[in-house]
């Protein structure tokens, strides 16, 4: 990773987790930073920046929990809904089948892996993996199906539209099948152009699912959000035993209520793609082509191994996937902290 | 928890997470908020934090990792050095037996839990029951004794010795048990009056322990130090698993990193020490019992029913346990945080 | 274990699984050997076995599951019934806790274990623990009571009488926690002299528990009765997960479809206990003493070292705990197979 | 399952464990059924039939563990295998992939399945999916592959070539992967026609393998077989904490033995696959199509709905997967059991 000292003269588009937080939670942090509170959440901080968040959500009768990472939220959360005989759902191309270390399968479950379209998973492959699953005579020999995960954007950064949610809510409802989504980057998709999803829409849609922090603005943290209370009985001992609790959950809590605080973490979220529109329009305009047609912060560009070359010398992107046919699939990404000034300087190079 | 509300005529006590991140930790992260890193701890922050850390344990030769809280901390260590049908011995109050939600269990690993002597395991204690074990002919339907478990300061606010550290080596040596230190209030120990425990000696009589950060001046933060490269293989796809990797590494390189520069961690763990010491002489003076002997940031005092509710109106700490004769112990912390004035103003009070 | 290797001068009582499997079973095996039926228990010979220990039960509405082996159905009955969170309640001299190599952690979950008192639970005991855990203000960071393991016979040989298992039950219902019960040697239990407990009664007052045959004339098998249907939802598929799942299940139907035909499986505890208690009162009557007061088919004999040394010479039986002061605790066994001129020969010889 | 009550017009075909144990199994629990042993296999019969297996194996340095069922063996060995942060290689129509209800992921470990090739695993999909991993430059977010799981024969009846399993032995070596058959048919392999594959080839090539009994004669039993002795390390209670610990060891033992004495195990192998062959042949001969070309005792026949309905009246046999044009794959199976006049009377009709 030495590409990253002191290389002032490259662009860095790596991922949107490469600085730490955002100008207004440092400043809240420090100037509440000598206040006592009581530990592990109990705190007025928490309390606020749940209210704040379920009120966005529109969502009253919600419950909001605060975790620190989405490796840790995504285990604990899809454990804490799972029998011991059920497996999850998800995209085959989906974070927790590829990029967790196994993180679901250490707590024993299975992850049932389907095919993904652009990037997301489908009602109908959903519907009909399980009913092959009933349909076949040895089911009980099976993991069975036991919840839906999803994320929105995706692994790609394509985004579900409100009637594909639907869609998967109707087969989640017919199977009694509760519906996860996973919004580590849930900000950027919610302010992307063209998308007719909204956050108290997938409050509505989801049984639990979570807004995140990390890429979005703070140093850490996951707002884990239940459209009813109690979804997850005791789910704070279930935290506590993943080794999720934070003593200090107010560090949560005053970068939660400064996100949901005058709506800067839509805010921040828009800048992202904004520049990542800009950045879109740029290759394109280059002739550039793209893996996937995305609509927020992360865009995956096609490169031959000349161009692969070349841009390697002015700017940090990520190695997505090599194509075996000499071309290769990288990501840039934008984030909250992208200076426009740097976008130009790229697209001026490229 | 409603005490914690605006009563600003009481003094908190409670524990020593309270506060927010030392002001030079605060000071760290403003300056370098805007630069740009790579992930997961790959940065130059966190190699800088590791390289002292391993310094100031004179352990050339060791390896750092470094993880968000004590429990994921616990729970991740062990699982990671323990075979299937192996335990852990511990300590009966050992934080890992008692107040973790079962984090330690949940990775399939009975705690094999001894008497304390001061809350502290006793080495004649685990060879005894470690030999037991093997002299029992029906040892191989038990679970085998798997290594050791203990932590300094332990959590009544004790401290182990040198020779007694020594004495659990050598029973860990002869039955080949590894030694697992939880240094969660580490620092507290360190500079404890009387102790003659150094932080080179843990690091030689250890094969693993911690340096908690987040009880003595960071937001969250516990460094891990194994004294050999590569004791725990591939940790870092364990510490991916167990869901306690956090994207920004850099948030907790840059805490140690300042921990760790001009001795802060040590003299910010001395001052509360001194104001332990303040407060324990004050209470003694007065006449007041203690539970424990402490020489740590930790006191436990015992109090009557009149006692407790006097002090319940003018201070904040911790109920610890009902002895059941009417009498309470309770818990004292100081911390880095805290002022002199405080302590002077309780003690004006008792 | 080569004393067990042709010395046909000593008398074996080492423990009651040494042969094979009553006569009548074995005959069963034989006549129906060559019939061809479905696997995994889904054959006539499993639904006549479950509907014999039903009515045996006078339990209409309650289900059965035939397993292999005791440490197999213990964790894996746990495990379906706990969540994750929850650990189970267990006297320490519980099997589960310390002879089956952490079978039930292995699941994930805590044995939370309380004092025995003749090898028993006490239900004030059990309430006490559960009340200090909900008045532990910090209850959420410990493990939850989850539910309630006895074993009937205990560990010890004793057995619970009618008004201390409905003790047990009032306090389970008080704070909903199933009530389990290990029946590995239940028949020898129910046979007992003295004991007011029965087959139907312990089917009303337990939620879920079983029937041992491995112990009780069978080559193997524990018929877990829940007393109601669908109590432990999927538990077939649960039983397939833990590798608990017979491919031939009829091997198990018959067995005890065979057990439970004219009251064998109580006429060979009675048998075994007969016996016993001839043993008993020959070691009595020569003034040996117990360990346990035992009225059932295993005895505990405090013997001196010149005792143990006599003794081995004439006999096998099991070593069951040094005392430490000279004396040992042995334990003879009698089963279905036992041979009253090998009981006569034995006491001849003391 | 009524289509096995009574109707003795029919052919059964269903699976290779519809029938009790081979007589000469069962002469030999009638003759020791009152021999007195001890028990968890620690019996003279177990170390006899382990002698046996491994002489049968050439494999004098090697380690005998005998446990009960399929499921429990591949879920026992490979977490045994593993470490936490490691995976198990399988085809993707592994036994352990799709048919034992996550009983590999229940312990904490993901199944990597690949794509099959006639059922098998192909050593260069293997190396290839292994060099990516290691190429992967954020492989240490994903499962390592840990070890390498094929079954002989496979699920669809097929056998690996001498060449075959070298060439995964070769990429096994390279990479330091455990190599693991299960052997829950072996016998069927070994005696075809035709394979190149020897029992004590097959010790030779893997690390730990297992030869099935369930399937192949007895009532039930796998015998494990590591090709040297403390490849796993206190294995025995690693099975005990699996609950796979037969009490009763003896029964696994008198089984194994009776089958390896005089080649029963062959011999009674031989005779199913003569009876598939004489099967195979008299589809054949009627132009019905296979699924798989096997020379085993499974052999997967192609129907049209037609010829679905019309077996289906004169024969039971298992539906195997619905090809979604209106033909079906459906399994027969002969066993050791299976009796030429069924065959022909069975080939008579269609």
């Amino acid at each position: 990773m030495d590409y990253f000292k002191n290389d002032i003269n490259k662009q860095y588009f790596q991922c949107d987790y490469m600085e730490g937080a955002h100008p207004e939670i440092l400043k809240r942090l420090m100037e509440t930073n000598m206040e006592k509170t009581p530990g592990y959440g109990k705190d007025d901080y928490c309390d606020r920046a749940k209210a704040k968040i379920l009120e966005a959500c529109h969502c009253p009768d919600g419950e909001v929990h605060l975790m620190v990472g989405g490796t840790q939220t995504n285990s604990t959360v899809i454990s804490a809904i799972l029998r011991n005989y059920e497996g999850v759902i998800s995209a085959d191309t989906g974070h927790i089948n590829g990029h967790e270390s196994g993180a679901v399968e250490y707590t024993g479950h299975k992850v049932l892996a389907l095919p993904n379209v652009d990037g997301k998973l489908v009602a109908a492959d959903v519907k009909k993996y399980v009913e092959d699953f009933y349909a076949n005579p040895t089911h009980e020999h099976v993991v069975w199906p036991g919840m839906v995960y999803i994320s929105h954007p995706t692994e790609g950064g394509t985004l579900y539209t409100k009637a594909e949610l639907e869609a998967l809510r109707a087969v989640c409802d017919e199977y009694k099948l509760p519906l996860f989504l996973d919004g580590a980057r849930l900000g950027y998709g919610l302010v992307a152009d063209g998308t007719d999803v909204t956050l108290d829409f997938i409050a509505k849609v989801c049984d639990v699912f979570y807004i995140g922090g990390t890429k979005v603005g703070a140093f850490c943290g996951e707002a884990v959000v239940c459209n009813k209370k109690g979804y997850l009985p005791h789910f704070f001992s279930t935290i506590k035993q993943h080794g999720a609790l934070l003593a200090k959950g107010r560090f949560l809590g005053i970068q939660f209520e400064t996100l949901f605080t005058d709506n800067l973490y839509f805010k921040i979220a828009r800048h992202a793609v904004d520049m990542a529109m800009k950045l879109k329009k740029g290759f394109a305009d280059k002739g550039y082509e793209f893996a996937m047609d995305s609509a927020t912060n992360q865009q995956f560009i096609i490169l031959n191994d000349e161009q692969f070359e070349r841009l390697s010398q002015i700017a940090v992107f990520e190695l997505w996937e090599r194509l075996g046919d000499g071309r290769t699939v990288v990501r840039f990404c934008t984030s909250w902290a992208t200076r426009e000034e740097d976008v130009d300087a790229l697209l001026a190079q490229i």
